[in-house]
């Protein structure tokens, strides 16, 4: 052999050996940078594991397959992430509200319940957001319930209770994330907005100018100066430009996902949808150098938990599993960029259950083991038709209960209030189920001084009354219990429980691996600074 | 440079090219063979994310550290596993129970509530523990309620009903685990076991010989005679030879745990826990050619979802976190073994919740945005206390209200009632507290022929009535909202929700892959079976 035969042979083998070392060595786009570009930060507000089964078990099971071959996106987005579980509890309570929630994920540290961006001795935190900002990566905030609510509140600003939204709304102008899209602009008009003249030509006037304000602070003008632009409906939104954008497209909050459903695909309508506000906020901010971070909450899950309200559930269910669809387009083929798709808790405690009404509907069954006899079992395990009936529910039970409100007394008759929410859900109503929906009684929790116990009387409310607080909004919750048999579904709570949230994360391997296993807010909140190649120094300890 | 030298290095690179190119090759156990040599299927029963929840808080923010520096075994297990989310639902209901669950986990098809080891149709279904025993691995069942119930039956019996105990009993034996652990002797013994001087002898005297059999079959004769090794407490259990063992450790269903937190450490118990049997059954197994299939269920988390006993909660899963410290232990180093970690269904829709009770407790904090003033919430968001709280109760509140219901009715006055239960639990309990837990009334889903609907009269609850069908053990519930407010926790129902539980793998990475995202029962029965290499027709079709 000759010399030069070895020699080709010799290169022969380190090329092919280099390019399996280079293979080895290249990896995924985290691995060679040490950093993603852009994070997508999902928080389904109260969308607890208990919440995705209703998503789940109606795209299977309802009679008629509203999705493509009854696949959801969620299972899509889950099939190509990796799952987490994640424990949200503050760091010294056990029960976590929504800033506080938020402001663990946007600073990575333990928190105070109903504070925002303080961690819990109180002290401001810098969010991932500001930290993201001051890198030079473009941000942006998306929510479907107004802009200065609890969770994107915590992403740009500092407060000591998440109820100053005035304050709050003057810091998130002046923290300036690039894309703020929501509801809200009632905390953003001066207080005298009704007045005036300008105000009432720039906004449509299908949103209210009456404002919240206590000064004569217009922080639409504020934004305007520092090169915002402002966009009031679906149209000026879809029509905007690359750069700074601020969308407030109702008076306080948008609505909600029974309103989705009816009006996604109408072609006047006037207020964008979450998907809409999610592609707008995705297209202005994506293509720069420094990459972006931007964080969107499907938010009224949560107020449908509150309520107890099972066929709004399902319907703002449906609009997240749309904002899933938006995602998974957008990141096909990505590989530089980390979504994390989570919840801040559960509300409600949530469940279809089996009971023992209506126990004996036989079935039949071919099987050699039933030997001809119909399969009767000894409780009623709930029937799929509930959930074509959950679809059909036309008015969330707190819309309901709020028009009742406003009827003459002469009319609340039982026979009226039975036809009147007949014609919005499937069900008959009984005279004791329209009793029971009308009970009032003493407010066992009476504090004249508090924003929703200050009610000297109350909608009647028998067990665990103590976690329902939220004064006429119980209305809706006893709405739940005449229902719950008929819906094979029962609730635990007005408020929050514990229960872990389920995290899906995409994007490079190498990344999402690290967000495996049984974590906590504060630490997923860690990764996710790190992620982005952010650097901070953190104050509290993570048990 | 020589000719040699050449040679030299052309060799050195091909040997270090060639290394790489088998490393790439071999793969993990999975990769190379194509299927697992064991399978572990834990089934937590009525363990939902909620009960999760419970331990992880416990662990990391009770007061004292009852962990090894406040980690669980649950964390450890999630941290080297992939987490997967899994709907438990039947194919023609909304809810399951937990023999179509296991059914649907042990034969991966649709089955219906309340069968055992039956297909949709009503047909018998081959588990994969059948499987295994036909391919020569060895196998066994391990639970810490009784071997006939639910989930133990749908691995070894095919049954219209789980309640058909007998039947049960006398198929598992056929069937023919090599290894059975648990309690429920009365199924095994004749119905005269108590005159029987030679089973008195056999059976340790703590354990009742009142046969729940209508014959005299005596199936410990029969076991005995497929030469199962008879064990009936712990020494004989520690004591048992590799090969077939049934152990059966209590009349009924096995101590709960309270009891196995308060024994598990005594030197003189003659029950066996959970833990113990798991290790003996692993012992037993290991270690032949074929490999084996081991389910093992720590079954009373239903239980007390059931009663919705909140504190006995957090004593099944420190029970459940005792076996997952075993499981820990032995899967250390092994590359040969897939151990599934999951869950039937949640029970009893458990959650911390915050509420309007005792809400103004002001907390000193020292961060600059409080400028002195105390931090206080609007809402009561749960002690930390109350974990330390809940550990101390020392007697289930189903266990309490028995023993209340054998006292004389002259001493079941108010005052003794409220002395009784502060001795077991550390609450203070008022005149109403007591009524509400004494209140009966009218039973609203009376049924005369209904195992548990037959009482004409039932402890007194008022929401979601029709959710809460267990007679008597109803008491329990309402014990829960007496200390609900007290105890930061509410539960939805008496019965089990449809909450996707959280499913953890570990094993061979190329394996527990598969084994992510969003799945359904049937589909982890299917992708278990093929594991273990097993192949399998299947009847239903997946939704």
């Amino acid at each position: 052999m000759s010399k030069n035969l070895f020699t080709l042979l010799c290169l022969t083998l380190l090329l092919s050996c280099n390019k399996q070392n280079k293979d080895v060595s290249k990896g995924d786009y985290y691995q060679r940078n040490g950093k993603v570009k852009n994070v997508i930060f999902v928080i389904g507000d109260g969308m607890g594991p208990q919440q995705l089964s209703m998503l789940q078990l109606f795209a299977k099971h309802a009679k008629k397959d509203y999705f493509d071959n009854r696949v959801t996106n969620l299972e899509k987005l889950m099939a190509q992430g990796n799952l987490a579980s994640v424990m949200t509890n503050p760091g010294k309570h056990l029960v976590v509200d929504s800033s506080c929630s938020a402001t663990q994920y946007s600073t990575g540290e333990y928190s105070l319940p109903e504070v925002v961006g303080l961690d819990y001795n109180g002290e401001s935190s810098k969010t991932i957001l500001e930290l993201a900002k001051e890198k030079g990566l473009r941000t942006g905030l998306v929510s479907d319930t107004r802009l200065t609510h609890a969770t994107p509140a915590s992403y740009a600003a500092h407060n000591i209770s998440r109820n100053d939204e005035n304050a709050i709304a003057k810091e998130m102008i002046e923290t300036g994330a690039d894309v703020m899209l929501s509801g809200g602009l009632r905390y953003f008009i001066p207080k005298n907005a009704q007045e005036d003249v300008e105000l009432r030509n720039l906004v449509p006037k299908h949103i209210s100018l009456k404002s919240k304000r206590v000064d004569n602070l217009n922080l639409l003008e504020v934004a305007s100066n520092k090169n915002y632009q402002l966009v009031f409906d679906k149209s000026s939104l879809l029509k905007s430009e690359r750069g700074k954008l601020l969308g407030l497209f109702e008076n306080s909050s948008m609505p909600d996902g029974i309103w989705n459903t009816t009006n996604k695909d109408k072609a006047d309508r006037v207020i964008p949808t979450l998907s809409e506000m999610a592609k707008v906020a995705l297209k202005n901010l994506e293509g720069s150098k420094e990459g972006f971070f931007l964080m969107i909450e499907p938010g009224q899950i949560d107020w449908a938990g509150h309520r107890n309200d099972t066929g709004l559930l399902l319907h703002e269910m449906l609009r997240a599993d749309d904002l899933f669809g938006v995602l998974n387009e957008w990141m096909k083929g990505r590989e530089d960029t980390l979504l994390v798709v989570t919840a801040d808790h559960e509300t409600g405690g949530f469940g279809f259950s089996y009971s023992g009404y209506n126990v004996l509907t036989p079935l039949k069954v071919s099987g050699e083991k039933f030997n001809g006899n119909d399969y009767r079992a000894n409780y009623n395990y709930g029937d799929f038709d509930t959930l074509d009936t959950l679809y059909l529910q036309s008015k969330s039970t707190m819309e309901l209960m709020l028009e009742v409100s406003k009827w003459k007394e002469e009319k609340r008759t039982t026979e009226n209030l039975k036809k009147f929410f007949s014609s919005h859900m499937k069900y008959e109503f009984s005279d004791e189920d329209i009793a029971m929906l009308m009970k009032s009684s003493k407010n066992q929790f009476y504090r004249p001084d508090h924003k929703n116990l200050k009610l000297k009387e109350v909608p009647h409310i028998e067990d665990f009354a103590a976690f329902y607080t939220y004064g006429n909004i119980v209305r809706s919750n006893i709405f739940a219990r005449v229902l719950a048999h008929k819906q094979s579904a029962v609730w635990a709570t007005g408020s929050h429980t514990s229960t872990p949230v389920t995290m899906i994360t995409v994007g490079p391997k190498s990344l999402t691996s690290e967000f495996g296993g049984l974590l906590h807010s504060t630490q997923v909140g860690r990764k996710t600074i790190e992620a982005l190649g952010l650097k901070k120094e953190y104050k509290t300890k993570i048990k």
